[in-house]
């Protein structure tokens, strides 16, 4: 026997025929002789909808209220699905994140879970009660109902499996597990059986859609092995374990560890640089200081060499914030000779726990780039990853180039 | 200053716009230099779709799962008035029923308020704050989410007055006071300026479908003065102060006490009449025993004075319980000659506290009723009203007769 965390996303739990569905997925694992626990997102639809009446009201309105309302959604699927499951016999009960409770920090409206306190669930799961849990919410110290933000319900799952030291968190989604690359773009592009937290870590936080950085960062940091699976695989809804998916784990159960586990790719980004900066102490800081204080988020960092007591800064951020970024350093007025942006850039990154290892990762990389004539805008390492930007027209000629000279091809 | 309650239902809060007119109208409270507590039901239609997923998902389901999923409604109404409220620059917050909490008994799907624990709202109202409350919900015993049953916000409303020490309790409705009787039927009806507990209890129970009977109940146990008002009249919104609706209140604070204060009738009538009873002692139990049991409510009941060894029982149930009704007799096998039915009738009743101390009101009654030839079915008291059982052809000739027969048209 086993203790299992299920998590469904608001397309598996669209309609009352995908809830049923669902239903039959957990009495899978039911029929395995486990324990389950299940976290819900809200229909899919609902939250856009909440969200929708909250902005028509008043567009800049208080989380408190935003947080009340939006997490109703995930209320109203978490009864369903108990209700789904006892018309199969199975005895379940819904919960509320403050009814667990979720105790969360008041950063409403993106909130981050403090604890759960797993007595009450597990109590009701030992006297043979599927628990049904809404992602996604919590209970603020402030008494009110709090949101975790979009993507909240992987990390309620993960936290959940924490909190009632499950043996696995199994994560539904609508791809089957974590690719070597895109294989939208790579056709050769294997599934990996497993990958460490670290790794993953780099592979979500790098644009891998897969799940959300931060649920990864609680499985890491309670050591919550989370499996990720399709839910579309099968009509028949077979349990987990027979389910080709892919587990995030500890390095240690990796027996066979590979040098590179994957080449992931992010399409959002926009590349800054500054020319003809006066090279003194402290530039820098005026740079990047203000730029932090306006909250944008700063990846990649690079300043040239001082010439003639000038020197060139390039940093890449979000597209979607590089019109704010732009007026930040004209508002503070930075003293260089030209600002130039670039936001035909893609950024593609190496990762793997094995190159902490291994020496000569990053030099593949370059060649394998060199040779198909790609070149490398900006480049930024870290203990498991080596990263380039790279002009965006080049993204599948780099993938798939970096995915043979790594020997990643499938067979 | 005064403290009020206001309730909205659910057409006041149909859509985003009208929230912002129930918003007004607390606004208008608020400026006479009112405490406002508001409750609110869902928006129209929202509970209508929770209910059809809950049965579409299993015809008979958990009560405790409907209860959590239906409450959503009125949160979500909660939270966006709060959201309207703040807009016009008035604090506001919303609570769900387990925050304030609301604490009812464990009949899921129908639960009666056993508490309310007034101590934070009031807190929060003297620290400026308007209350904004989800009605029609609180938490049971076992810590989940419980609902009163349809049109539960009106008795929220009322308990939570009660729970606060509220000055009045103002229901918004879709009609603009309690009328003498129905004035799309009697053209000369008048509204009334106050009405007491008792009658309107009465009127309740009787058809009038102004105010839930639970809720006047609440009312009269707890003397909370109780307004109608219309939520159509002005698009001004100007405060209840302003607006001629009815107060239901204590009889003391009536000075001028009518005979009678109302005609009320009901259509949902069926008569059943079994002939040749064997007269003999536990007949009357052995006919309305099992109908108890089987939860259909008897209301009238006459059995005539009995000649030859058997007499006659009579007896009126809602029309909708009648075909349930003939089930239990026959199962029972009643001993009789024969079971006639009717539902071509309807119970009309004439209603005041006035009577009490006044003979005669019946007789006016039967006179009046005699005088157009409407023949009397079956007749019932109680201390404060008058109901015959007469054809339903006869419901507006009689309405009218008896208007004028006690003086209640306008001039």
């Amino acid at each position: 026997m086993a203790r299992i965390v299920q998590k469904f996303g608001g397309t598996s739990v669209g309609d009352i025929a995908r809830i049923r569905n669902v239903a039959k997925r957990v009495k899978a694992e039911i029929d395995q002789g486990n324990e389950v626990a299940v976290v819900v997102s809200a229909m899919s639809g609902v939250t856009n909808q909440l969200v929708a009446y909250c902005n028509e009201m008043a567009p800049l309105h208080d989380a408190r209220e935003y947080d009340a309302i939006v997490a109703t959604g995930e209320q109203v699927t978490s009864g369903l699905l108990a209700i789904a499951l006892q018309e199969m016999g199975i005895s379940a009960r819904s919960w509320a994140g403050w009814q667990i409770p979720i105790i969360t920090d008041d950063a409403h409206g993106k909130a981050r879970i403090a604890e759960i306190k797993g007595d009450a669930i597990i109590a009701s799961m030992k006297q043979g009660h599927v628990a049904v849990v809404a992602g996604f919410q919590g209970l603020g110290p402030d008494g009110r109902v709090s949101t975790l933000g979009r993507g909240g319900s992987d990390t309620t799952a993960v936290a959940l499996a924490a909190a009632v030291k499950a043996d696995r968190c199994d994560i539904y989604t609508d791809v089957d597990g974590v690719y070597t690359t895109d294989p939208r773009i790579v056709k050769t592009a294997r599934k990996l059986n497993k990958i460490t937290y670290e790794e993953m870590l780099e592979s979500a936080s790098l644009g891998a859609k897969v799940l959300q950085t931060r649920s990864v960062e609680m499985a890491m940091k309670h050591r919550v092995r989370v499996q990720v699976l399709s839910s579309f695989t099968d009509e028949n809804a077979p349990p987990a374990s027979a389910l080709p998916g892919t587990l995030v784990c500890d390095e240690e159960e990796i027996v066979e560890k590979e040098l590179v586990s994957g080449i992931a790719y992010s399409r959002d980004e926009a590349k800054v640089t500054l020319t003809g900066v006066s090279d003194r102490p402290g530039i820098a800081a005026g740079v990047f200081g203000p730029l932090s204080e306006a909250n944008i988020n700063v990846d990649m960092i690079v300043q040239n060499t001082s010439h003639d007591g000038t020197t060139d800064i390039t940093f890449t951020c979000s597209r979607t914030e590089l019109d704010r970024a732009l007026k930040v350093l004209k508002d503070v007025k930075v003293e260089c000779k030209e600002i130039a942006t670039d936001k035909s850039v893609v950024k593609v990154s190496v990762i793997g726990v094995g190159m902490r290892s291994h020496a000569g990762v990053a030099q593949t990389m370059f060649k394998a780039l060199a040779d198909k004539g790609i070149n490398i805008h900006v480049i930024s390492t870290s203990e498991i990853k080596v990263s380039v930007l790279i002009g965006e027209e080049y993204t599948e000629l780099a993938l798939r180039a970096l995915h043979t000279a790594y020997g990643l091809d499938a067979a």
